[in-house]
């Protein structure tokens, strides 16, 4: 690994390891337009999860499928340069989990730890679901012009990109 | 207007006149996911401005679209509750603005002023490009199960909603 990609691999778990919350897109019903929304997230054994109110559209629209475009991203005031915000772009694979699943009071659980007491409020509301998101490919921004390829799960580094 | 009204307007022009960026949200190319991406942003006289590069997926999506959906959002350290982060989300018609419009030179000098020099560096990139935002209708979030709902390009505080 080079030091330019350790360089890169460690802002990159800084800002996962730092970041409440993720943003989401997701293509809408009437597909002339998208939806976008937020919400608190975990990391757990090579997943995300959220867990969040159908009352949104775009949580309507991620319950209808398989795959969804995320986005992690510093704070503006956290921010150096507000051109270059560090900034996680993924595309994920996405399956509701149900409440007789295992794994539901396993992620409510630390969502809890990590998000605090509305869990309790919000844990046995009909209208939410439990999202478990796993990580395919993506971007990592580091800076101005600096955006670098990132894969699987754990965001390894990869290339150097034109883009973002 | 009412007390409630009131708050919500207030609280909600103190999102807009903070923020440095935006979020937006638009289809893909290939349909089944959709793109999504940030952007710093200037408010003048009932439009909002962005200048961003088309290397960017979602810029180049932006090109080819006259409405899009955005997000103005608080820092998570600026939120009290991780649950409720400040967000106004809203549909609007998008043009681009030619090089040789005489709002490019206005609105790329409130850029700068905004935002910093980075804008002299970027004015002469051919990549980059400035849209005129406008906004229509949308939804403002100020807090746990308060949602409202907005319309026109000041974004006038209407009805609370039940779901955002």
């Amino acid at each position: 690994m080079s030091d330019e990609i350790k360089r890169v691999d460690t802002a990159l778990q800084a800002l996962i390891s730092k970041a409440k919350t993720l943003m989401m897109s997701i293509p809408s019903e009437t597909e002339s337009l998208s939806e976008i929304g937020v919400s608190p997230f975990i990391q757990h054994e090579g997943h995300l999860y959220i867990y969040a109110s159908h009352l949104s559209a775009h949580i309507r629209q991620l319950q209808g499928s398989t795959k969804a475009v995320f986005m992690i991203i510093a704070d503006e005031s956290k921010s150096q340069n507000i051109w270059a915000r560090h900034r996680l772009k993924f595309q994920a694979n996405v399956i509701e989990i149900m409440r007789d699943d295992p794994r539901f009071d396993v992620a409510c659980d630390r969502i809890k730890d990590a998000h605090g007491p509305v869990m309790d409020l919000i844990r046995n509301f009909a209208d939410f679901h439990l999202f478990e998101i796993t990580p395919e490919t993506g971007v990592f921004v580091s800076g101005f012009g600096a955006a670098f390829s990132v894969s699987g799960a754990d965001f390894a580094v990869g290339a150097k990109l034109r883009s973002s």
